[in-house]
């Protein structure tokens, strides 16, 4: 404990090493604890699986 | 919010987009908000990985 | 199979019983199948532990 | 997106508050992107409905 | 890692002690791994939550 | 109901074929109720998605 879970649009390896790191420091700093003990789990989503207003992303003109 | 989040077996693209818009109305004609505010996403399960009365769903036999 | 999760502010249990049922007709009209396999989770989720823009929606003034 | 989903034992409305501006600000630091965007869905967890090593931390003693 | 995390209609401490038990226990007979990396996170759905076949089961007549 | 999600670093069918077999029988051990009822989903997680202590472990070196 805690999980911290990270659903998102593909990123690169070198962002989601930077956003483990950092979400992990913002969590002590804020909530206390032993870093070790956070873990995080990254979702890759694709554009083709998420919507908002009833329209798939991927078929969003913009 | 809210999230509204579906775990099923793989359908076409075109399935997906009509299910996002039908699953939009949906909750709107319900539960009232914002549809603007609704957000979907869809996760892929292979039968590999779903099981039911113990049994893997790739490994049934009908 | 398929699940679908609903994550949402407190609505009446008229209301989740309707959602059900309309989510529920959604699924099988977009995507055929059994009606009977179609399990939904609700989860309450209460405006202290929901954020947009990095702010507690408990703590928006609107 | 992203949505960000922390699952962790019960912390005081101050902490949640913070820990949410300081994941949000992380995030969009690492990855980018637009800081309206980001969704946070924090859950508190009872100590009787978590294990590790399989034992409820409940029932731990330390 | 890994994370199992059980949604099931609430179950007395006594079950959830035991369950906990002899998940990891299955989990490290078939796939392997150190007991102690395995981590399980219970949550208590309540009948009015859960519907299938578009029916809270709070509501069915059973 | 009840639905287990069990995510883990890849494992090959076989395991995963026990495992199913063996987090249900679990269940019904000690939790009773119908064993067609369990569902199990498996989500594989690749290593470059998944931290502790803040570092990816595909960047881990042991």
């Amino acid at each position: 404990m805690p999980v911290i879970r990270v659903e998102m649009f593909k990123r690169t390896q070198e962002q989601k090493k930077n956003l483990a790191k950092e979400l992990t420091e913002a969590f002590v700093r804020t909530c206390g604890g032993n870093k070790e003990a956070i873990k995080i789990l990254i979702t890759d989503v694709d554009k083709s699986n998420w919507a908002s207003g009833g329209i798939i992303t991927a078929d969003k003109k913009d």
